[in-house]
């Protein structure tokens, strides 16, 4: 090694976005491996918005492996970090650190025990993928570290796979698809981008958080018990998400808004349906999903054609994709309609990430949402609950790039000098 | 005819209960013919708490066919009771009426109007199979009218199919099979009685009516629209479908509760995903429902095998079936500690139809429910929402008898020498 005895530690620091799925995961064929029994398609979300953002230090000093989530050490005992760790260790390859200067050959990482510390910037508890987002990072950071280099296209992925079967999708930006694969070794279970970002820039992304979770089933738990007892997950499965997949395929290359709405909206639906479908069935879509769905549905016919696309993960959050800036105005307006904030909430507060479809909607307090006009499609009908607070909160997005090295020296979350985190949260 | 011009009226009354499906009906392969995609079984529930009674009256003074739904005149000018009418004016016989000594003859029939008049002794509104009943018990009145003979047999199952689908189970007591068939014509779509109701007597049928009742999306239309656009449902009727009907029937023979339970829930819950599965989205379940389904199936995952089966139909109510009346007190008990009533509400109009649940329960009033324990299955969990009057009420039942004749010197709806209805309604 290039410095003597225990002082150097090297640090690498990358950030991984987030992604939401259009045809969905939902079933393993192999739980140790997380082989998915159908492929799946996500939208990579932008990861200045929906992210986790991972430091990753080595250094002879560290006693063993640690690992820090939002500030709060956890355990690296879970299987799935090992699996992770263990696949990225065995592909480091020889490393020279510019800032440090330290020379670490291949054989000498086996000995050398890491910290990891990982944050999002969004709540882990809001159910956005948190754990897509962080195992992609983590894998992605690792693989800076170790100098990694993939020997076929998409091993990484395949590790990321090992952390949380999504994960592999939050490697790539725009448009993703995740290969189930046929390989009992999971090797051809991979991820690939379809399309970058900037191929079909003008969809826009709006997130409704909604408030009162309820504790829910975790979707490795909800899978297993959808696959050993949902008759309909398997005809899913095997008949119609072959197919579904060329048409999202096609969808995303050629742009076609009208395809790719309806084909979001129709496997979100499939999904939840073959939970209910489950023994006993598993409820992730409440009052407030059904109300959220309702109103773009009612929007989309009223509108001839399909203004909006909606899909929902394991939860009740519904993830809505806008055709364009305009329709995201309008989408914005309908959503402040319908579901206002608590009297108390700067506006600013209940809707944010990137700020300029607020702005492009004239919206900057809440006095301004009396102005928003009754939506043209409900002129007429009976006018819905308006509880305030219903949404926790509002996210708008757009689809991101994929994973992505930061300097660590401004953004690291682990000391350069000591390796040990440089915020504690609570 | 017996008497001389337009003097005679001749009278008939029947009830007819309603019916809950336990592996369900959803989807027409023939609109017109009401011919469903796959076979159905239900359990007639005990006419003395949920029927329609019906009185039919015949006169050559009556210059129109009228009809009259609680009260209300309706107009006849449907298609599903004209279907119905015709159908049973056709297999009119020679008929003597003992009260009049009036003799109608075969051929004069078709020159003589009907007044009809029918009344459910449940509300409507309530989403509880309220068109079943009704078409069974017009089919069934107008048969001991018309003194029509069946030439096969479920003929008037096969008339009664034509004005509502799930009117053909009514007609039957106890367990009913409704045989999908595969004649053109629909001769052969029958309904047959797989078991009477004193064949499985200690079954106890709960119902928890939901107070707020959205709009819903009326059957009809539902599942038109999902044989269009769901592809599991065609899976289900298929090939899931064909196999409970086998194990249910099986299940019955043998009154074997365990397997009874576990086909009912799973057929309910299968039924909301293909309706979930449509294009757009169909919600019948709601946040209530979703928690009434939590409740049995944590006590029933509690008890280490089923206490308590449950079953939906087009909308929020959900149908549960107790295995004995100790279950039946339990669920009860349940049920009133997690649904309380409104404060203001005596507890015998919260808890109506058979009070021996109630009184077996010893709870006469609202005081008493503060005496209900913490069920066993709660100890130690999140306590759930508890929101007086989230029920609307609660009806207490049992599997019951099919279709039969009343004295309609006392119990008919239509004034035996007018013909027109006795009591108006609001």
């Amino acid at each position: 090694m290039g410095k003597e005895g225990n002082e150097w530690v090297v640090t690498r620091t990358g950030r991984a976005p987030s992604n939401i799925a259009v045809i969905k995961y939902w079933g393993k064929r192999d739980e140790k491996l997380i082989l998915p029994i159908n492929s799946s398609i996500s939208v990579t979300l932008d990861p200045a918005h929906l992210s986790a953002t991972t430091t990753v230090s080595a250094s002879p000093a560290f006693e063993s492996d640690r690992l820090w989530l939002n500030g709060k050490e956890v355990s690296m005992e879970g299987v799935r970090y090992k699996n992770c760790l263990r696949e990225m260790r065995a592909r480091a390859t020889d490393m020279v650190d510019e800032r440090t200067g330290v020379t670490i050959r291949k054989q000498d990482w086996a000995n050398v025990h890491v910290h990891i510390a990982s944050e999002n910037n969004f709540p882990t508890a809001a159910g956005l993928a948190s754990s897509a987002a962080g195992f992609a990072c983590l894998v992605f950071t690792l693989a800076q570290l170790f100098g990694v280099k993939e020997t076929y296209e998409g091993e990484l992925s395949a590790i990321a796979r090992l952390g949380s079967g999504s994960a592999c999708r939050s490697l790539y930006g725009g448009f993703v698809k995740w290969n189930m694969g046929q390989d009992v070794d999971g090797k051809d279970s991979i991820a690939t981008q379809l399309a970058e970002h900037t191929h079909w820039d003008d969809l826009v992304i709006i997130i409704a958080v909604v408030s009162s979770q309820q504790k829910e089933t975790s979707s490795t738990a909800g899978m297993q018990e959808s696959v050993r007892t949902s008759p309909l997950l398997h005809f899913r499965a095997q008949e119609v998400v072959p197919q579904r997949i060329k048409q999202m395929e096609e969808a995303v290359k050629t742009c076609d808004f009208e395809e790719f709405a309806k084909l979001t909206c129709a496997d979100s639906n499939q999904f939840h349906a073959t939970c209910l479908d489950t023994s006993p069935p598993i409820f992730y879509l409440n009052d407030t999903s059904r109300r959220l769905i309702g109103l773009v549905e009612r929007w989309n016919r009223f509108a001839g054609k399909p203004q909006v696309a909606y899909t929902f993960d394991a939860g009740p959050n519904a993830v809505m994709f806008a055709r364009d800036q305009e329709v995201a105005v309008l989408l914005l307006q309908r959503l402040l309609f319908q579901f206002p904030p608590l009297p108390d909430l700067e506006l600013s507060s209940y809707v944010v990430g990137d700020q300029s479809v607020l702005k492009s909607a004239q919206l900057d307090s809440q006095q301004d949402l009396q102005t928003i006009p009754v939506p043209a499609e409900m002129a007429g009908a009976v006018m819905p609950l308006r509880t305030p607070g219903e949404l926790g909160y509002i996210i708008c997005t757009r689809p991101g790039q994929g994973a992505y090295v930061l300097d660590a020296d401004n953004v690291g979350l682990l000391d350069p000098i000591s390796g040990l985190p440089l915020q504690l949260h609570q």
